[in-house]
């Protein structure tokens, strides 16, 4: 290990960030500064990857989950030679410069997950491990290891704050994660000041207590970094966390140690105080070490030969597995290996859109070996169990994950399986359970990450668990999120498109609201529904092309808005009042309003009175609904009691619907 | 102890929950009959506390953490004489019943808080068990403690699991709460079978960690219980975490220990084996052995003594306390001591509405002394400083709390804090990570609690953060959750009339979003505004009682409308185009959308053309704009740079709003 140059690459983090936050008047100067050394010994030394290639899928992966100290990345990415120049750096934090506030994933080469609200990065980790296993089982031969990689972390006691990381560590431990190793920048410092005012526990003996090997060290230890890393290797079955006593925005004369250091700039007379004391030019910004450059140039052929190397092995295993080869292809391009042979339900079946989903999951299963994942607790309830086997310590294989009680980790853990890239994650809960994971949820939708959220028991006809269990608000709360869809059949049928339609997105998360109750497989006038339903929603019942009322409903309420026309039409006196009535089925309201309006009129004739139908709150739908006393929503929490009754109770009824539609 | 009587007593909780879940044919026996000891033990010997008054300020709490196991509860309830019916007990789960699904708070006397969300139940108990210590440290005198109780909880594996969970037991060792005795139903099963599949964790040595006292004991041998809870309770420095082994549905001769009794009823013939093995008469339903109820009727004398002594004592604190007792009175009706003065602030003068929130805090503080809280680790940027000092293990009359960084657990604690009595929390936060807390949020809305959100960083004008920090769809998303009240001032006059409002309001929580940019502070037309301003709008700008168009904005979308107006006022034709202008500022679009018609029409008049302004997404404002195109929003992520760079980048601008008001 070339110390020098090591330090070399600290004192260059240092100056780049120092600048870099002075220049943007914002940022958070602690991080880099403190733990300037970590980046150095990962960086120069301990990482392999090759910035020639930043995609290159057995490279290690790096997670800075304590994202606000997104300059000791950015340092660290120009040094290594990702591409990311000064200029760049020099516009930190500047509009449109890809060196954003936070990391973010897909802006810049080299950054492995947007990270920023704390703890989500601590869990992103372990889905990356995860990953690393589950190809690495499913690829490597005998003779030829094709994935055979680390993940590192670097955490802050914040990260180490929030329950995310809780869950997601105490999954990792009992999985067995051997390559992931976790630093822990212990600065004892967070924005309020001492982490003694709120955070006394013993983070060593959580952490073993969730069977991770923990070891003990200090940031400025080159020497010892280097061999506590050599110690966490040695101990392949559980992860690790290497606690690194630090000292926070070190280098800053009179702020290092301090929680004024966290997150704002230094000052520009701090700044010259520091680089004086640290040995960096004084009247040069931006500087690096001329040492630190030549560093890196060395380094990056080193890393080019062992990608090479890697590279020659990996053609010698296509060669050698040709079958095993093309799958891995299908795998990383997140396809289907053979077509997706979706299941026919018969119509006026009738079959909970859970149990369809439970059904349709096996085809998907089967033509996306790819797609993994699992439920917090509820496999049975959510019908989401699929062939595979549990993946566990002793089975790298398996397919499916039982992730515990525990929502909010496992939506995080499964971003971080998709950003390994070769996996097609989902994961399952109750839909009202969504709260618990939307931060993780969030991110899905922010880093374009295409998984599939199994949401079931998607009402209030869930019944007796009462308002605690019944969705009310959740489906327009999630309909809220950006790059977000979702998507809320009315029967086994749609379920089966929404599920093909969920694999074919490439760019963003899916999400299947599902019902608990038995529905009936709908006949559909319009007959290429199937097609139509991509466009959000589609005609189910037609008796004109001029309608003069649309009723337009979502999952269960269709059904229910099918029994008050039928209704309707069989009153005389009713049906004149009425007039011809259409009957849409909208599975996705975002899909359906981000149509050219000419598509929109064919389904919604301009001149057509429209009444909507949706067992939840009324937000969002004021811009369907012709008036707001068109709508049949539910605007207050549920009641425990049988399904029907509760539906009965707040107004969920073919009685209550036949009344809107006749005004 | 009266052991025969305790296992009458875990016999008739065993035979009513087998019973009152089988007759509602849903419902979760598992822990009822794995845990009916504990249950025995609680009720019967250890909880301090009078049926005749649940309301009893000092009685000892009982958490039911894992709520899913209600009849446990509601059996208990019934035997200790709280007043629930056998026939309640039999329309267990039917609509209208107290005896609901899932355990309500506000439903049935003797619940503490709504529990079914798992880890919840751990994360209230925390906060009980603070509010203990505040009170105490604030009305207790050397001579008499008229605060002095306990908190119990029960949880499950589940609960563990949760991440909310471990942020509040971290917290909880942190601040030494030893007065909180957490009993744990180890039965190692959870839905998906046993707890090996997920939770492989050393809970004990997790909880050591926390700074724990942590015992081990059999859920089967009461007088070992009995032992226990004196072992625990000479530990006062530290809260405790007492692991109890128990089998999941004991008594269920074929399904205990198994998941299938977790969530299902047993059927009745299982029940009938049950019943034999178990020694209750197996022809009788809803059956209570004789022993208990007569154990219960003599214990209840006991306890009417033990309150009516605390209550001769009270009298006597009241007498030598005068000043206090009436201080007391009004902190337990959630009260001010003295009038609220709000401050004044300066027309035209730049403050942004956190700052304006940090002076009128400071108002508020004073005139309710029972207001305590604190921030997630954000004390400084959200301005939620209070005085009073820190609360801590050493000084317990402190009224900030700490909390770390842990959003999640803060408001489950401060939910916890509000149920208590005698405290009105706030807690704060970014707007952005009220994701984090959302699960918390609901719950103080479903609860009723009046809790404050002080939720700062209202936009993407907080600019270099990034799209992970800048808040897109949070304001729609609060809005969605019935019972949460958003209020979004528009400068420092509206922030303190915002404060009044949430200190008002009694039946649920109310959000603050407030700007961490400057507001001016705006010239009012309406005089009455800080009245008007309660029904959620006002009218900020009049030219005309019957203005051609209105635009509606809320937070600092109001500035920037008055911009807009004033711009097109400044021009002659366009003056002309759109006619007269009002401004309508809209903290509340709930608390306007509440109002009777005349009220709305009063402030925007149903001929004129509505614009909307909220830099936010557009889902809501369909209902108050006069088309889509009408409003302006933000209906996609943020972006990293400086706040005002974002704002124009996605058109959140006076040009862009002047356009939308042209039409």
């Amino acid at each position: 290990m070339d110390t020098k140059a090591l330090e070399s690459i600290a004192l260059s983090v240092r100056s780049l960030s120092m600048d870099a936050i002075q220049e943007a008047n914002s940022g958070h100067p602690g991080l880099p500064l403190g733990a300037a050394e970590l980046g150095a010994f990962l960086y120069g030394q301990a990482l392999k990857h090759d910035p020639a290639d930043p995609a290159w899928i057995d490279r290690d992966r790096f997670v800075l989950s304590a994202g606000h100290g997104s300059m000791f990345l950015y340092s660290l990415l120009h040094l290594a030679g990702f591409g990311i120049t000064l200029d760049e750096i020099k516009a930190f934090r500047k509009l449109g410069s890809r060196c954003a506030g936070h990391p973010e994933y897909g802006v810049a080469p080299g950054i492995e997950t947007t990270t920023g609200p704390l703890g989500q990065g601590v869990a992103n980790a372990v889905g990356l491990a995860i990953a690393e296993t589950m190809l690495a089982a499913k690829f490597n031969t005998p003779s030829r290891k094709i994935i055979d990689h680390k993940t590192f972390v670097l955490v802050g006691d914040g990260c180490l704050q929030e329950g995310v990381a809780s869950e997601a560590s105490s999954l990792a431990g009992h999985l067995g994660l051997g390559k992931l190793i976790v630093f822990y920048d212990s600065n004892a410092i967070t924005i309020d000041g001492s982490t003694s005012i709120s955070f006394g526990e013993d983070v060593a003996k959580r952490y073993e207590a969730y069977g991770r090997k923990v070891l003990k060290g200090d940031m400025y230890d080159l020497a010892g970094m280097a061999k506590l890393l050599s110690e966490a290797e040695a101990e392949t079955a559980k992860p690790k966390l290497v606690i690194l006593k630090s000292v926070i925005g070190k280098g800053s004369p009179s702020k290092q140690g301090t929680s004024g250091v966290h997150g704002s700039p230094l000052g520009p007379e701090e700044i010259l105080k520091a680089k004086a004391g640290l040995g960096i030019p004084v009247d040069a910004k931006f500087w690096v070490a001329p040492e630190a450059y030549a560093f890196f140039e060395k380094r990056r052929k080193d890393q080019a030969a062992v990608h090479a190397a890697w590279k020659e092995g990996f053609e010698a295993w296509k060669r050698e597995n040709p079958a095993l080869a093309t799958e891995l292809a299908a795998w990383l391009a997140g396809e289907a290996t053979k077509a997706l042979d979706l299941p026919s339900f018969k119509k006026g079946e009738k079959i909970a859109t859970r149990n369809a989903s439970g059904t349709v999951l096996q085809a998907v299963a089967a033509s996306w070996p790819s797609f993994v994942g699992g439920s917090a607790d509820l496999t049975g309830p959510n019908v989401s169990q699929i062939p595979g086997g549990d993946y566990s310590a002793q089975a790298r294989g398996g397919r499916m994950i039982r992730f515990g009680v525990r929502e909010h980790g496992m939506a995080s853990i499964a971003n971080g399986m998709a950003l390994h890239g070769g996996l097609r994650p989902y994961v399952a809960t109750f839909l009202v359970f969504c709260d618990y994971l939307r931060p993780a949820l969030r991110l899905s939708a922010l880093m374009r990450l295409p998984l599939v959220y199994v949401l079931t028991h998607d009402s209030v006809y869930i019944g007796e668990d009462g308002p605690t269990h019944q969705p009310i608000e959740q489906l327009t709360s999630l309909r809220s999120i950006p790059n977000v869809r979702v998507l809320r059949p009315a029967d086994a049928e749609e379920t089966a498109v929404a599920w093909r339609l969920a694999m074919e997105r490439k760019d963003g998360p899916t999400v299947l609201a599902l019902s608990r109750q038995n529905l009936p497989v709908l006949e559909k006038a319009d007959p290429d529904w199937a097609y139509t339903m991509a466009l959000g929603a589609y005609v189910v019942r037609n008796t004109s092309a001029a309608p003069e009322t649309v009723v337009v409903a979502t999952g269960s309420e269709v059904s229910l808005a099918l029994a008050a026309i039928e209704r309707i039409e069989g009153d005389a006196e009713a049906r004149k009042a009425c007039g011809e009535i259409r009957l849409v089925s909208m599975p996705s309201r975002e899909l359906f309003l981000a149509q050219p309006q000419a598509v929109r009129d064919a389904i919604l004739p301009p001149g057509a009175r429209v009444v909507v139908a949706e067992a939840g709150i009324s937000m969002g739908w004021e811009g369907i609904a012709s008036r707001p006393s068109d709508i049949l929503s539910i605007d207050r929490f549920g009641e425990s009691g049988p399904g029907d009754d509760v539906a009965r109770h707040l107004g969920v009824t073919v009685d209550h619907l036949v009344k809107i539609i006749r005004g």
